[in-house]
């Protein structure tokens, strides 16, 4: 199995292996497995939740506590017409294509990607080349084995390549087309699927006893908080700029999901809101405290020009180029990169990709995705989103309700216009039931139109106006019933609706990522290939401490006891492991697991109260007494000191570890 | 408004002020307000989320750190089989009538108390008595105002009393015989609506584009953890017995959602499954250490002799007398107490009720709620049940997979037994279609059917079986084709299913609960009724300090920047009000705010770096230099002091707080 991705030190990185340990330590576990599972739905088994606990623990941190966010927790369960005004009723949706044969159902692009990625392949191997497998996941590698290896034109290769590469721009009009003009055939029952039709990808159920309130399951965070505007800015004390978040689960009833923990049905989220006033120029107070961190940059004008290269530059000078539109936008980021290096993602492995405009959500006017690299390529993990004053609007709208912003201007505002007066008693008599319906159409009009309709006015004594479905269509109105007159208005309340700038992470996808990126083998350091090391830092590390007594003998409980009661004590997570494997296989089953320091009880402990601390990533040890190994540790896991400083200040113990061959205990 | 509920300082409690406040500072929202919102679906805004977050740190501390649980994060999304197994699609039901004339839907037992209430409200009005109201929300208030005043005979009044004491113990015919019997109509149309069905508390969705895959919103996490129990033993190294938690949302799809938080149609539970070998007499190994907590209790023989007088005593008096049935069920409900004792639970406010035989959960054997005392009544918050081997079981005979527990047994045991030996090689041809059928009759006879099946082969040398659907439904088999003899088998390993100790924890009933009991007004201290307080502990207060400068003069801007940094670089979340309201009214604001310290910054300030800290609960004031109030802070969150420890430490300051009026800023 080749790929090209690599792990923490640079060696290949077998996914099959790695995803092996994974479930076999169950950070996760396909749900309902002994059901035979659900596509799509995963749980995490301990290591898991506690690396999922953790990473939000230093979101929470990062974002809520250090930016004084709202954090706010809101139903999952949606009625109906929130979800219709915010579009996603009617936008939120994949092609898919039904298989006339055999009634399967395939994600349209991916299917037209499948195929025409297999004819690649079969051209490669019909020219004599090593077919690269670009693989997706292992339904993916089937299918292309299935491949026959016929030589395609030059200029058919170049087609292909380039509808590949355009493959998430194309709707559901163009895919029917696609496989229409290459004659794509479904490779399980040979025959062409039917056209694309749009599936929404929101789960729906009945909210009540009477099945009559519809109702989805959210598929985002975001709404809650829209909905939730004006009280937030209410309990934000009326003051702008401020900024909501929320941590929750989604759902996306994908077609069909594939990769894993990157394309699920149910997943967590962690959005943010931030809302800012469009007049500022999307300024950000605190921009000055990130204009020097280092981006690595693939604008939308690059990848127009068919381009992946990608530029690196501080987030100053991105804005001040404007390849980042704006203040805001460039500062969060900085802030997400920094909050991606934080939790141990590899720096060499992010990239910032703007959106093209064809590939935007229906909300977004402009997108920038933090993407990781992964053994699926490079995979949006976080989106960074200007929505604009979309989601606003279309609530006020619906509902009538002020999702806007009065603020006291400082200058009162001056503003000459015309003014319309209606003599409503009159009104109602002449009309009767089109009185409203006339009084609205004269109160809608245009300033240009005002001013001709009282140009008008003021020169036959009569104005005629357009009102549809009212007589003929056009009502005459005379100047006893209506005036029209330029003045003067002063007004002193500014009214504006906020554009919102929306940092939104995909947890399990981030969680996925960061593990490929942590995971190395002992054969890099000329160990066993087979002893799997996950490098996490220990501020995410789902357990800090293992504790292992030498064995089972009973002099050792008082001091594991006591070891174990002060870190808990301190706020340090451990684990004692006295089961009878050796030390070293105790040792390999917790590298796996990702634990970052092990201490070791033994005979020489019960003579002078010495413990060692031993470093997963180097396997090197220390010796000290009870105290200043806790120091140690408490100051490895806050990050004030690296495992070099302890070796510098607390002696080396060069017992060696029992070396261990079937590590997989 | 009457209610027999009172505040933390035995003040009568308003729900209707306190329900104001909560609202009003965003505790809690109806979701989807702008939208008229849905029925028993909340948001929480920030202090809310904030709250709930600190419960769930407490709890997971408390129990899953300090008892070394296994944390597990399961899909909400459940597929059909695995609820249709565990019962729920049969039985988690409640019963619902339709009224035939307006087709509202109400829920059978509630219609049913709603109007005996009723009558026996207008039985006392009737007598003259003022009529105590047993108010469980607005609208049954509203129904009861609509009662008539009737004097009803003394023994119908103690009938009615007798069917409302026992009103969740009716099944749906019954509950229907009620209707006919007492001729109930419902008040808003005046008819008798149609008798009660069932009907399914769980909402249903489909999973996957073709719409085949029926799911379920999840009705409890437990389902997630029972499922994985094979490979959680595993993790744990095939050690018992251990427990899984889990933290997450549950839906229950309420025919009438009322009483605000304590009965919605989405919630966060916290469940514990404590896995427990059933031979070891259900034993505890830190039962020692809770066996002298003292808890309040009203079991079972109580409650059937129509009393609700309870017992308090300690845990281990308790399993001793066997009112609690045996360790591990006793070791949960004194951690539970004492987990609701942390997180600031009136201790006068809690007790432990045992369900009776027909109000349990179809899976359960025994179950004691924890319920706390609210101006609804006595309010289930936690359950604690005993779970037996129904789940895993169940699951276990559906999927086939090993949900058990192999050990090896210290003796190995020593079994005589009838042993059927079956010559299959004959028997094939001889039964041809029904080999299979008569072979597995065989198998399942049992140890008495084999020695009479063996008495009868040596004695005749045949043997006459009934196997159902095989030719006349009995076979004749010669002692050619099968042999049954007594022999010894010695088994080294026992295999055992485990029983399941359930706590359950509804967050959302604790966190409401709490915000009761922790309320008061300034009234009790002389001081304004409508200056309200919500004295929540340091511990789970949502922000721990605010900071308030004096005034908008630059000069206190480097003081608040640089107190506002020392605390969060501490780890203690702080607000900064520098809005221009009066001191008094930004403390008032933060009292509502359960905010336990404040620190103001003066002008003395400036000149000697002194600030003063305030009690929220007392509203007295310390006056010290920086270092020192933050150190007091810190003792104060950790609950390593109280506020009459630090008055002692740092000097009074007796600067008067500014009187206030108008509370509500």
């Amino acid at each position: 199995m080749t790929t090209t991705a690599t792990t923490l030190k640079g060696q290949p990185l077998d996914r099959g292996v790695l995803d092996g340990l994974l479930r076999r330590r169950m950070f996760y576990t396909p749900s309902f497995d002994i059901y035979e599972g659900v596509k799509g739905l995963y749980d995490y088994g301990p290591p898991g939740c506690g690396l999922q606990a953790n990473i939000i623990d230093v979101w929470r941190k990062h974002f809520v506590l250090e930016e004084d966010m709202l954090e706010v927790d809101c139903s999952v369960l949606t009625p109906y017409e929130v979800l219709k005004t915010s579009g996603h009723v009617d936008k939120f949706a994949d092609w898919m294509c039904k298989d006339p044969k055999n009634g399967e159902i395939l994600r349209a692009d991916h299917f037209v990607e499948d195929v025409l990625e297999a004819r690649l392949k079969g051209d490669k191997e019909a020219r004599g080349q090593k077919a690269e497998e670009k693989e997706k996941d292992a339904k993916r590698k089937k299918k292309q084995k299935a491949a026959e290896a016929v030589k395609l034109d030059d200029a058919v290769v170049q087609e292909y390549e380039e509808v590949l590469a355009r493959i998430d721009n194309y709707n559901g009009d163009e895919l029917g087309e696609l496989i229409k003009k290459y004659d794509l055939k479904n490779p399980a029952t040979g025959v062409e699927p039917e056209p694309p039709v749009a599936f929404n990808l929101m789960f729906q159920t009945k909210i009540g006893p009477s099945g009559q309130l519809s109702g989805f399951l959210r598929p985002e965070t975001a709404q809650g908080q829209f909905v939730n505007f004006a009280k937030l800015l209410e309990y934000n004390q009326q003051t702008m700029p401020f900024a909501s978040a929320s941590i929750g689960r989604s759902y996306r009833n994908e077609i069909s999901p594939r990769s894993g923990l990157l394309r699920v049905r149910e997943f967590l989220m962690a959005e943010i809101e931030h809302f800012v006033d469009p007049q500022s120029g999307k300024k950000h107070p605190r921009f000055h405290e990130m204009e020097n961190i280092e981006l690595v940059l693939l604008d939308r004008h690059t990848q127009s020009a068919g381009s992946t290269k990608v530029k690196t530059m501080t987030v100053g000078q991105a804005v001040k180029e404007r390849v980042v539109d704006n203040e805001t936008l460039g500062y969060f980021l900085a802030r997400i990169h920094l909050f991606l290096k934080k939790i141990g993602v590899d720096q060499k492995k992010i990239r910032f990709r703007q959106h093209m405009a064809n590939e935007m959500a229906h909300y977004a006017c402009d997108c920038w995705d933090a993407e990781l690299l992964t053994s699926y390529g490079w995979i949006e993990c976080v989106g960074c989103a200007d929505r604009s004053a979309y989601d606003l609007s279309v609530h006020a709208k619906r509902t009538g309700a002020p999702l806007l912003v009065r603020e006291r201007r400082e200058e009162p505002l001056v503003i000459e216009e015309w003014q319309v007066d209606i003599q409503k008693k009159k009104f109602g008599p002449l009309f009767k039931k089109d009185g409203k319906t006339v009084e609205t159409a004269l109160l809608d009009t245009s300033q240009e139109q005002r001013e001709a309709l009282a140009k008008e006015l003021g020169e036959t004594g009569n104005l005629t106006l357009d009102v549809a479905g009212v007589g003929d269509g056009k009502v005459q109105i005379s100047k006893d019933l209506v005036q029209i007159e330029r003045r003067t208005r002063v007004e002193h309340t500014r009214e504006y609706t906020p554009n919102v700038i929306e940092p939104s992470f995909g947890i399990g996808r981030i969680l996925y990522a960061l593990l490929e990126h942590c995971y190395w083998t002992r054969a890099h350091d000329g160990g066993d290939e087979a002893r799997s090391v996950l490098s996490l830092p220990p501020t995410v590390a789902p357990t800090k401490v293992l504790i292992v007594p030498l064995s089972a003998n009973k002099a050792f409980d008082p001091f594991t006891k006591d070891i174990s009661l002060k870190l808990r004590k301190a706020g340090i997570s451990c684990k004692v492991d006295d089961s009878s494997a050796t030390i070293g296989k105790r040792y390999s089953r917790n590298d796996e697991l990702a634990t970052p320091m092990g201490i070791t009880i033994d005979f020489q402990t019960v003579q002078d109260k010495t413990i060692t601390l031993r470093d997963r990533d180097s396997t090197r040890q220390v010796r000290a007494d009870e105290d200043k190994v806790i120091e140690a540790i408490r100051s490895l896991v806050e990050g004030d000191k690296a495992w070099a400083d302890i070796e510098n200040e607390l002696p080396i113990f060069e017992g060696q570890e029992v070396v261990v061959t079937e590590a997989k205990s």
